[in-house]
């Protein structure tokens, strides 16, 4: 698996012990070139994993297979739509946004391999299976990817909790976008708040301003479908 | 508790004894008469109240104070914006709909007691503390509740998965209304549907028609907020 199917792989755990053999050395250098996330842990630490027989070293897989970003972009489509997951790390929340990417006709889901979710069986249970039908693109960082869009005509729309646009304020219509949706608790990283092209809210009233992440990436997701059929 | 606030309590389960002692058919007339859903159990199914001290009756109790429907009513507001949940049984997804109607300025919630989740701790915590800052009423008969609204001037809005308008393209606009959302499995029951003015729908793409419940919630109370700021 690591050597055929490296990016497949969310997470490698590697046992902790007295020499380093040949196969965890060549391990770890596949895990660095590949930028593999992955970690040395106690022997205590891997009790948990004594039914399977795993030689010191385990790694989590994903259930699907990801997308590089060069593939998705290299497809032919006249506009397409991504929501950009900045540090969600509730893996229902994650499920949920992909489930309404994929009701909603987006094209891709971009997160970061180091500061979220990964898609994992939760995220898959809780995405209803939508996970297999998007492109799910995983990338190391967030900042190339957006530069990247920049260079290939995508718009970039930050959502904030501060002074915005309200959301259904601008026009989603006759442009490649990517939304990004920020964490359960951080909220869109500065950075990328500071590359984004729009930044936008969604208005709350009641004095009580904590829409559920995947609730409020439906709220936008939705009005930029309502925006372009509106228009056809 | 149960006499000087039965709405607030949930469910009562009662022990099953060879007698039934005074205690026990007083409770049962109380119930009985607030509608309050009670059962029976055997001795061993109440194992695991053990830790309290139940004299053989356990109710579980509402973490927040339900609403009467008279007094909501009566209550001034120019236009009141309803969600009324038929069915929805997962307490997360209960929870995260509270949590979206009280962001949005919606002024309550009304769910049946008989066929879903009611407001309990999962509730509470999905809300974010929401629970508390919405009225929530808590019926035993939809179809009562659907006339009552109609009589004091409520729009019935119904959401289908069938055919009907897009939600984008009813006019929420100048006057009260009321948005059933359906349960996970089974959508809006067929005598809300018949009794509704406005059936709509979300529309889907990629052949891929399952938007989670509070996700669609969100999509369908944030776009009449849209509507209702646009006209302002």
């Amino acid at each position: 698996m690591i050597n055929a199917n490296p990016q497949r792989i969310n997470r490698i755990l590697i046992q902790k012990t007295n020499h380093r053999d040949k196969k965890i050395e060549n391990i770890i250098d596949i895990a660095k070139k590949n930028s593999l996330p992955f970690s040395f842990l106690p022997k205590e630490k891997f009790k948990k994993f004594e039914d399977y027989s795993h030689q010191g070293i385990v790694a989590y897989v994903s259930p699907v297979e990801y997308t590089e970003l060069e593939d998705f972009l290299a497809k032919e489509k006249q506009y397409k739509k991504v929501v950009i997951l900045d540090g969600v790390e509730d893996p229902h929340n994650v499920g949920a946004i992909i489930r309404t990417c994929v009701c909603a006709g987006f094209d891709a889901i971009i997160l970061p391999k180091h500061r979220a979710s990964l898609i994992n069986a939760t995220v898959e249970k809780s995405s209803a299976g939508a996970v297999n039908h998007i492109d799910i693109i995983c990338v190391n960082s967030l900042q190339n990817v957006i530069t990247t869009l920049k260079n290939n005509d995508f718009w970039i729309i930050a959502t904030v909790m501060s002074e915005a646009d309200n959301y259904y304020d601008i026009d989603y219509t006759g442009m490649n976008f990517a939304i990004i949706m920020g964490g359960e608790n951080s909220g869109v990283s500065s950075t990328c708040v500071k590359n984004s092209d729009f930044r936008v809210r969604i208005p709350m009233y009641n004095d009580f301003n904590s829409l559920n992440v995947s609730n409020a990436a439906a709220v936008i997701i939705y009005e930029s479908v309502r925006q372009i059929q509106k228009k056809k």
